[in-house]
């Protein structure tokens, strides 16, 4: 348990101060009349609308527009299980980063229980008042059960970002980074240093995107995942079954002998001989906040293009890239879910917006760069309209 | 079930459309620096500060002064049990009148399920986001278990609106009627109609208030409630229990003979020749909405005071003069729960309002009058301390 107190002195205590959001009205409440409008008696006839054509729910309540951003403290930034009141604040940042990048009103839901069950009734039952959910820091392999039954249930997106957002700004950074080798993402080898939430994701979403999966290997902190491995269970039996053809095993190391690209989503510290025993020109993604798995500078003199999770090198790979533009897309089109080519097509609008001036130290947008929400909102709907999820 | 649908002309719909609020960021967004402060990594400090002091979550989260308005759309308004999706115009209604005269942060919560248990478990598992839980249209008896559970359950304050923002409001008007007419609260003989939520905790809060419970009655739909009634079970043996110290038998009209006040908050109709059977000088509140329990033309040929819950009459007995000061207050002072005294001094603050210039038709504050929250959120954080359930 962390043992940090409040350092007055502190910018970022000082920002905090009060939380960073709040409710406003967007109607006028000034005159009995605005209150008989907005409030009784008037707002029964709304009521009866939606009680007798319930899709009039979407057109006049707020709820079309609104996501609930739910966790369970399990998994919260670098810091692990820290409970439902201290991920508080990560949750505030992410509703007004969805509101600023893709307004969509997003509401905290930081939930006491750490329970698969009781975490799947919670959601279904708030599930009327909100046009998507939002899963975030819910630790492995809960996060897995989690989302896939919240999917299931309801009529509405569900996606837990720390898995897609992530996975869908990697397929976007690694296709820029492809193209500016002028490699073909079908021929890279590539090796992910991670099989958490995350790792899982990109896992697939590169697969979904284009790589194959053939001449993927993911390593855990045991090594290579191989049909060799005994014990696997759940994600990981799968990503034995999908990845690593030719049976490799073996460490990190082994893992990147030969790779063209290294994603690392693990937290955990990758040394310099391994990755200097990348092939020539190639890539790594080192993504662990706030300490890379290899730092970026040392990570280049090994390989052409590095891409880190922080915002003082290049290349940031950011989730803000991806959820408020996934979701902005995803409510205009009233889709019931998310489909996989909804976030590839996720993953191409955001690549595209900096595809015309590539360079190795800037393969994907700033994450304040205006231009990428509005282009993942339009792709992310136009895909859901073609998988036949949209309901406008 | 009501087969109303939309009118395009009708100004309800065209305020409605999109809802009624929205989520707004209180903090700038616009740099590098901002999103490192509000976000990663800045904000890791702030939630490491409260995983290890939990209580600083009240300081640097919105939660201290968000209250969710929670229903399971069962007992809306006068239309019933039309569900939570028909519901969330009403919560989004009372979210931005919680704003709009109390300043707090207010988020609907609409829950598919109606069965307690689940109710409970969800609020339970909601609670860490929220500073307070106001409960709303949730049909009685189920209210009361939930609100009972809940209170003692969570360490925030939670609070039934139709039953004790009602029975406030109905307590203030209460108080001034009696001044107006030179009565004693302690003297006067009570009739009210209607034993459900409303009925119940208007007939408690006028005994906190200082009403003789021996000579209140209660009617429900079978007439007055009476330790002489058979098969009396939960809040309405408390009631059989509580009033009615004479064992008075039989209807409406028997309730009424010789009252002082008619409080009904029924829904169903009380004929002309009940309410003249009542003492002279004396007071009617007719609360039903639309349809008040008796016309107040009609209930003005008999007594003194009318009052009824529509804006297009005088005296409007408006939830909205007690729950956006309550709430204030209460999370101002931190409190824990709401006591019967912070319920009782926010009736005497919302009486005091126009103590000095009190007439027959002007014994409540108008819904808009801006004086009032700010009263009852003084009164009732008073309240709180003296109580010693405040924290602050």
């Amino acid at each position: 348990m962390p043992t940090s107190t409040v350092d007055p002195a502190d910018p970022v205590f000082q920002l905090h101060r009060g939380g960073k959001m709040a409710v406003v009205s967007t109607v006028p409440l000034t005159s009995r009349d605005d209150l008989s409008l907005a409030y009784t008696p008037g707002v029964a006839r709304v009521c009866e609308a939606i009680a007798a054509e319930p899709a009039l729910a979407h057109d006049y309540t707020w709820a079309s527009n609104t996501v609930a951003v739910v966790t369970d403290g399990t998994a919260v930034l670098g810091l692990g299980d820290i409970g439902p009141r201290a991920a508080l604040p990560v949750m505030e940042g992410k509703a007004v980063l969805f509101k600023q990048f893709g307004g969509v009103d997003a509401v905290p839901v930081c939930l006491d229980t750490q329970d698969v069950d009781e975490i799947v009734a919670v959601v279904k039952a708030l599930a009327p008042s909100f046009g998507g959910i939002n899963l975030e820091d819910i630790s492995a392999p809960r996060c897995f059960e989690v989302e896939r039954r919240l999917d299931e249930a309801l009529d509405i997106p569900v996606f837990h970002d720390d898995q897609h957002g992530t996975a869908i700004v990697v397929l976007a950074a690694l296709r820029n980074a492809a193209t500016l080798l002028d490699r073909k993402l079908g021929d890279l080898r590539v090796a992910v240093s991670g099989a958490g939430a995350a790792g899982v994701a990109v896992t697939k979403m590169l697969v979904a995107g284009g790589v194959d999966p053939d001449q993927v290997v993911v390593c855990d902190s045991k090594g290579i995942i191989s049909a060799y491995r005994t014990g696997l269970t759940g994600t990981k039996a799968e990503l034995a079954e999908l990845t690593n053809a030719d049976g490799r095993q073996g460490d990190i190391a082994e893992a990147l002998r030969d790779a063209d690209v290294l994603i690392g989503v693990s937290g955990g510290q990758i040394p310099e001989h391994a990755v200097a025993g990348m092939a020539p020109g190639g890539i790594v993604f080192a993504l662990a906040n706030p300490t890379p798995e290899v730092h970026p500078e040392v990570a280049a003199r090994h390989v052409a293009v590095v891409a880190t999770g922080r915002s003082d090198f290049p290349n940031q790979i950011n989730n803000v890239l991806a959820f408020p533009g996934v979701f902005r897309g995803a409510l205009s089109a009233r889709a019931t879910r998310i489909t996989d080519a909804m976030k590839v097509a996720a993953a191409d609008a955001i690549a595209s917006v900096v595809a015309e001036a590539l360079t190795p130290e800037a393969i994907v947008p700033s994450p304040l760069d205006p231009r990428v929400a509005p282009a993942v909102a339009e792709a992310v709907a136009e895909a859901a309209r073609r998988d036949g999820v949209a309901r406008a």
